[in-house]
Order: structure tokens, then C-alpha cells, then sequence
């Protein structure tokens, strides 16, 4: 055990270290920053999409699905969304021998695929509002370094898009939207800040961003989701008009909401150990791995625990029999770099009584069955998330501190929290003295206790001052 | 009703009307052949999607995902295979502002995106045989005229691809995937032939070809998915090498199983008619739509018509209910050019009996309940799904003919069964005669009665006679 790199010294080489050693991805792909999603990282992948689609369907929006090529005359229609993305696109200008007459891009993210579409979707105030969303790949040219999940060039990616009636109504959609991820992150034990990015920090096109933040050791930060309110500035140069009630002519507001693949790279650096990954039972391609235990006396484990297997599978439990000939240390070993919560040993003993010994991925034992077996797996899943949660919480306070001054921004190996006045020369002394970001105003309430602040770290103001967070953003 | 074309007199014209009426697609967005997947036709091909993941995985296939875009470099290591798509693939050269050193093709299909893998992925016979799959788009830079589902150059695509020990084993997985298929088809109640394509017609690179043919009318045939045989034809390029129980080193033999939205536009033609598109239980986005009546006497049948939507969803049926502001048949009309199963009728008189009048999109009618309600309702579904399979039967049973001579092939409106001797002349004799194509021999017996072929219908000869079929192909 243990033989991946310190996490707190070295956190990307262990990043790197866990990811490789749970085959979530294959990085030999001959173009750089494009993996493979191995089968246990697809199965990952696809427990995402699950809990993604049923909290995004439920807060009522639809699927839709857009091509991955936008035309170059479509792409070009915000100014302030290309000036953001022009650097980082790929262009397809060839069709077989053939020079396109119009380049396409590859779609970075879907506004200027839906836009024109929407212009034709939407008439009425009886259309609005709009609400689709799509799971779908999008491609970025990444000069930065690659990094799986968390930085790649082509990426797993969601985004809701919605057209509303007018600017309130794109802000209730924002905070329904925020609601829909507090609910995803609570199923992947996930905790994190919602921050107002600031002014010069926003979506390429946006009148306002919220990101979502978490930490991932020292003063280091994850962005791993946006929602954005756009008001009109796509609906202007899209002509998305409607007619509304009073029969005048209007431009919709709309709003956004991004995740990707990054989710999972979180759920490695947030729940990740000296073992390897972690997956919370929602997220596991497996949530209980048997591994029958021969030995020189007693009857044969294997049978049992078939038996086994097919009775929790019956339950709808994810179970994987691992039936290799192998040490079943080294099948210990193997699962738990692989992050699955549950293993059941199942020796001769366990298989004359009809019970299994269970082990979580943090190696507290329990005894289950013969009385009520199902129900006791279950609950040993169940209490392995919530203790997941609860390190997961711990973890997160200990990630803040407040800053009385500029000078605790200094070298910081804590996110910081401190009063703000919004004054954007203030914002940058932050940005200069923790040599990072000004993450933005917190949407809610700060983590951990403590007086709210009363004045501006950098100017001392006390008018209109807010909690806001700056850190090193990955 | 009936405002649909003609559709034996002008099968396409029907056919587009026919996905137009159901919105399944927007064709409207700016990349010619290139749609937008709506709402509803995003639902129906969840179905579809998950009907083949289901029978893939029963078959021992797992998912994978490989990156879009291939290197230049690596596209072109298999001969036949870069001719055989050359002058249909989207090259992307460009990066930002950057020219990318090594041209990259989106993939339009994935056999050079996987092998450099496979061949770091096998090392011996005991990772044989690996069996994987992906559903992704992939793009065509089609000349022809496109068509929803049918022909676009962003294909919704499924592709499995296999690593075998021998050509032997590699053979059964073409057997095992054909097994699969016949499984999916008999889900979306799609008769078909399975058809081993001539070699001048076979898959580029393959050794041998297996396509899947529906007829769409007249002789009138579409391929909806196919299976091939490599050989060692790829592996020998790519290097896919394995080290034998007896230690020497071997190429590994593949096989593909391949299959998209085709199978989509496959449902669409053939169990639509007149009053749009018909689908079968499985694959409806809907499968039961729930219209409530409002009369002038009686209860307001809308509480019964949500409790019967509840009661309903808790069996797992997917249910929609209608609770807009139309008359009842403008719903009725809706419904049924969207191919809805079953109609759920509820007026004041079912929810005062706690009942409801189903009429299937056929127009058969029946009550369910008070008692067994929703075991009615699921019967109700079950006899249209058998009634939908009988027609579709039906019809692909009078789609055949046998030719007795060269003479029946001209101008015919079947599709043609024949003995043929395999020299490749009479093929091209029969193609001539029919202004078509030789489909291929039979894998498996015919449709329809009738004595085995003991001759070529071209040449006369009577050795190795097989039965083969001519049409012509979308």
C-alpha cells in the first residue's frame, strides 16, 4: 500500500499517481491532452451522467443534442464571447480535398451552435421559457499543460442553456440552477463555494458568472462549474426576440450552466488517499466487489458467493465478483486503488454461516448477514458516505482562513476570506499579494464561523463591504 | 388526418414530412446535413441508445470512449481503409492561429483512433479477447443528398470492435454480434436480412462484410447496420500483437459491429403511414399519453387523469400527460404524428369509474379498469406492439420476390431473390439488369416459401449455388 506520491507535498504527481493506478483514462492517445476513457473510467463517467441528467431533469430542463461544427459566421457574432475563445479553437477548413467556402469550428461550448436555432424556436411569451441542456463533447486548443479530467482538449462536458422572459427570471433560473448543483455535489460529497466571479474575471459574453470553487490543498482552487446570466448580450446579436404578452417585441434573457468531466478529476483530488481514489457509492462504476477466499479447509467460497452477488444485484447494487486467481491481498489492493466503497470477503466460514465480512474503502470491518445481509451492505454503504462526507467537510473548513490583512495573503497556503468594497483596484492589490485570483463575492453563506466582515481588506471601506474568497486557481 | 404524401407513391417526400410532423429533428441549422437532435427525437434515441447498450453489454462488449480526432499519421497506415474514406472526412488544421503540424481528421468511423491502443493494450492471449465499444458521433463530408437519420454528415454511430485469438474466434464474434442484432431488431419489431456483401462491395479494409438490410419499398433497400471480418488486415499495420499460450507472437484477428441513427430512421419508415410515425413500445419517448376531457356535466377528469399518470409512471411506463389548452382531437392528431402507442381517453365518465379508454395508434380501442387497471393498459401496449410486428412482417414478407430469370430483375419493384453461382461477372450482370446492386448472400434462410436455388440465374451453374438478393440501395 502507500506506494503513490505524499499528497499533501506533491499534489499533482499524486493526482497523477491515483488517476493512472484506478485506470480511469489512458494518456498514451498519440494527440496530447486527448485520453481514452478506459471501461472503468467510462462506467465512472456514466454514474455522473446519471445523477447530471436526473437533477437537471427534474429542475425541468430537456435534452437537446447540436452538431459539433459551428460555422465561422455563426461563431463570429459576440464580440466579447470570440475575443474569449478565438485562441483556443480548432478550425476544420478541408472536406475531403475540398477548401470549405465557410471554416467551422469545433464546438468550445454550444452558444453560437443554439443561438441562431433558438432565434427560430423561440416566438411568444407561450415559448418561454426555454430550457434544454446536452451532455456532449467540446474541444478546446490547449497551450497549457494537460492534465486528465481536470485540463484536457476534448471534454466531457454539459451546459444548459435557457431563454427567459426578462432579467429576474434569468436570476431565478441562476439560483435554480445553483440549487440543481448543491444537489449533485451533496450525491458526490462533493463541498465547495459558490463565488460572483468578478468583473474581469467573467464568462467571455456574460453580465454575470458564478463559479463553483473547490479547494484541492494549500491555497489552490478547482473550478469545477459555472451558471452565468447573460441578459441580452447573445440574444442582441442572435435576433432572440419574442412577442410578449402586451404584444411588443422583446429580446430574451438568458442564462447558462457548465459542468464537465472536471467533476470526477474533483471527486479524485477531494476524496483521494495514499490508496488511491475514492468514489462515492453514487459515482462507483462498482459499489461492492466480492472476493471469495479459498482455504485448505471448509467448503468452496465461490458458490456463495455467487449467491451473493446475484442477491445484492437483485437489491440494484453495482457488484463486481472478482474471480481472478490472484492473492486476495493483492485483489485488496487492487479495488481499493480503484476507489470502490465496499468489499466483502467471503472465506469457507463465511460461506457455512451465509455471511460476508465487509471492509469499506477506509477499512472499517463489519459482519454481514446471515440475518438481514442485503440491508446490512447497504447500510455499511451508506455509513461509509456519510464518514466520506463528513472527512470531505473537515477537509473543507480546514482549506479557509480569514485575512485581517493584506500581509496574511502573502504566501497563504490557506484559501483566504476577507471583507471586500468591490472596488476592482482593491480586488487587484488581493490578486497581487496572494499571487492569484480574487475568486470573487461568496453567493451564501461563508464555510466555518466567525463575525461578518465589517471593511475592505485593502481600503478599510465599511460601505457595502462582502465575504470574498482569493487562492491560487489550478 | 392524412395530410401526409403519398408514401408508396413518394416514399421520401413522405418520409420527410413524416419527421417534420413528429419533430424529431431541426434540419434548419446552418451546416447543411448536420440537424439538431430535439427534445423529442433526443428521447427516442435515449431508447434506442439504451436497447443497444442493454443487448451489447448481454453480449459481453464493455464501454469505452476514444478522443474524436485522429493524426494524420495514424489514419493512414491501413491502404484499402484511407481509400475507402479519403474523400469523405473533415481534416481540422488549425489551432487558435496556429497551423497544426500534423493534420487531424474527425473520425469518421474509429478504427484508427483505437488500434494504436489496442496494440499497447494486448500483450497476451490472456487479454483476449477484448471486446469494446463506443457511441459517439462521427462526421462525413457527404456529397449526396442528405436526409434525416438516413444520410448526415454528424452520425449518432455505434461501433464495437474486437480482439480475437484466430480467425475462428473472430468468426463467432460476427456470429455473437449478429445474435445481437437480431435481438435489437426484434425490440424495434424490424424484420431484416443479413446479407454477406459481394467482395466489391465489402467494408474498406475488411475480409469479409456482413450488412443488415431493411426494404423500404419497392426494391428499395437500406443498409441499417453491418459486421465485419478483418482478419489481421488492420492488425498487421497497427502492430497488434500477443504472445501465445506457446510463446510464439502472433496478430491478433478483429471484427466491428457497426450501427447508428439509421436505425432510427429505420423505425420511421417502416412502421409509419398516413398519419406519421408509428413507434413501438420500447423505443417511444412516450408510451402512453394521458388526454383529459373536459365535458359540461361531470367531474373534472384532470385529478383522476394525474392519479392514472402516477399510477402508471410507479410500473415504469413512460407517461405524458397532455394537460394543455386544445380540443381533445387537435391532442389526438398530435400524438399520433408523434407516434405515441397508446392513447389514454379520460373524461368525466372514466374518473367517476376510475377507468380510462385506450386507443392504440392503430385505432384500437379498449377500457381499463376499474379493476387491473394498469395491468390493462400494459396489455393494451403489449397487443399493439405484436400488431405493429405482424404488419411490419407483413410488409417485408410481400417486399420479395424470387427472379427466375435476368428479365425479372428489369424495372423491378421488389427486392429479388435469386441463385447465384459468386463469379463475380454474374453479380455485375444482375446489378446491370436490376439498375441496382447485388446485396449479398443470405446468412440465414429466406423470407418467404419455396425450393432452395439450384442454379445461377446469370450462368446457369449449379455448383455452390446460394441464395442472393438484388435491389436498390439508399
Amino acid at each position: 500500500m502507500g506506494d503513490l506520491p505524499d499528497r499533501s507535498a506533491a499534489f499533482f504527481e499524486w493526482y497523477l499517481a491515483a488517476v493512472d493506478a484506478a485506470e480511469l483514462t489512458d494518456k498514451r492517445y498519440p494527440v496530447k491532452g486527448m485520453n481514452v476513457w478506459t471501461p472503468y473510467g467510462f462506467l465512472a463517467r456514466r454514474q455522473m451522467d446519471r445523477i447530471l441528467v436526473e437533477e437537471i431533469e427534474r429542475s425541468g430542463a430537456r435534452p437537446v443534442e447540436f452538431p459539433a461544427l459551428i460555422p465561422q459566421t455563426e461563431f463570429q457574432k459576440e464580440k466579447e464571447h470570440i475575443k474569449g475563445f478565438d485562441a483556443q479553437v480548432y478550425w476544420v477548413t478541408r472536406g475531403g480535398a475540398t477548401e470549405l467556402d465557410v471554416p467551422l469550428v469545433l464546438r468550445p461550448t454550444s452558444e453560437t451552435a443554439m443561438y441562431p436555432m433558438f432565434a427560430l424556436w423561440v416566438r411568444s411569451h407561450q415559448d418561454l421559457p426555454l430550457t434544454v441542456y446536452q451532455i456532449v463533447n467540446t474541444f478546446r486548443y490547449e497551450t497549457k499543460t494537460t492534465r486528465p479530467f481536470l485540463r484536457v482538449r476534448e471534454i466531457h462536458f454539459f451546459e444548459e442553456h435557457s431563454c427567459q422572459t426578462d432579467a429576474e427570471a434569468a436570476s431565478a433560473r441562476v439560483d435554480a440552477n445553483l440549487a440543481s448543483f448543491a444537489a449533485i455535489a451533496r450525491r458526490l460529497a462533493l463541498p465547495y463555494l459558490a463565488l460572483r466571479r468578478p468583473e474581469w474575471d467573467k464568462f467571455p459574453g456574460a453580465f454575470y458568472s458564478v463559479a463553483l470553487d473547490i479547494p484541492v490543498g494549500g491555497a489552490r482552487t478547482l473550478q469545477i462549474g459555472s451558471v452565468h446570466h447573460y441578459r441580452e448580450n447573445f440574444s442582441g446579436p442572435y435576433g432572440i426576440r419574442y412577442e410578449a404578452a402586451d404584444g411588443s417585441s422583446r429580446l430574451v434573457h438568458q442564462t447558462t450552466f457548465g459542468l464537465s468531466e472536471r467533476l470526477l478529476g474533483a471527486v479524485v483530488a477531494v476524496h483521494g488517499d495514499g490508496r488511491g481514489v475514492a468514489f462515492p457509492s453514487e459515482l462507483a462504476p462498482y459499489q461492492v466487489v466480492i472476493v471469495p477466499i479459498p482455504g485448505r479447509n471448509g467448503p468452496d467460497p465461490v458458490p456463495w458467493a455467487r449467491t451473493l452477488a446475484d442477491r445484492l444485484r437483485a437489491r440494484g447494487l453495482r457488484v463486481h465478483m472478482d474471480g481472478r486467481e490472484e492473492r486476495p491481498g493483492a485483489k485488496y489492493y487492487h479495488w481499493e486503488a480503484r476507489g470502490v466503497p465496499l468489499r466483502l470477503e467471503v472465506g469457507g466460514r463465511e460461506a457455512t454461516q451465509a455471511t460476508a465480512t465487509a471492509v469499506d474503502r477506509h477499512g472499517n470491518r463489519s459482519v454481514a448477514g446471515p440475518e438481514g445481509l442485503e440491508a446490512s451492505v447497504e447500510e455499511a454503504l451508506r455509513a461509509f458516505d456519510r464518514r466520506l462526507a463528513e472527512r470531505a467537510q473537515t477537509a473543507f473548513r480546514e482549506a479557509f482562513a480569514p485575512a485581517a490583512s493584506e500581509a496574511d495573503l502573502v504566501g497563504s497556503t490557506r484559501v483566504r476570506l476577507f471583507g471586500w468594497c468591490g472596488r476592482e483596484a482593491c480586488g487587484h492589490a488581493v490578486e497581487t499579494a496572494i499571487d492569484g485570483a480574487l475568486l470573487g463575492t461568496l453567493v451564501g453563506p461563508p464555510p466555518g464561523e466567525g463575525p461578518a466582515p465589517v471593511a475592505c481588506l485593502v481600503c478599510g471601506a465599511t460601505e457595502e463591504i462582502r465575504w470574498a474568497a482569493a487562492g491560487r486557481p489550478l
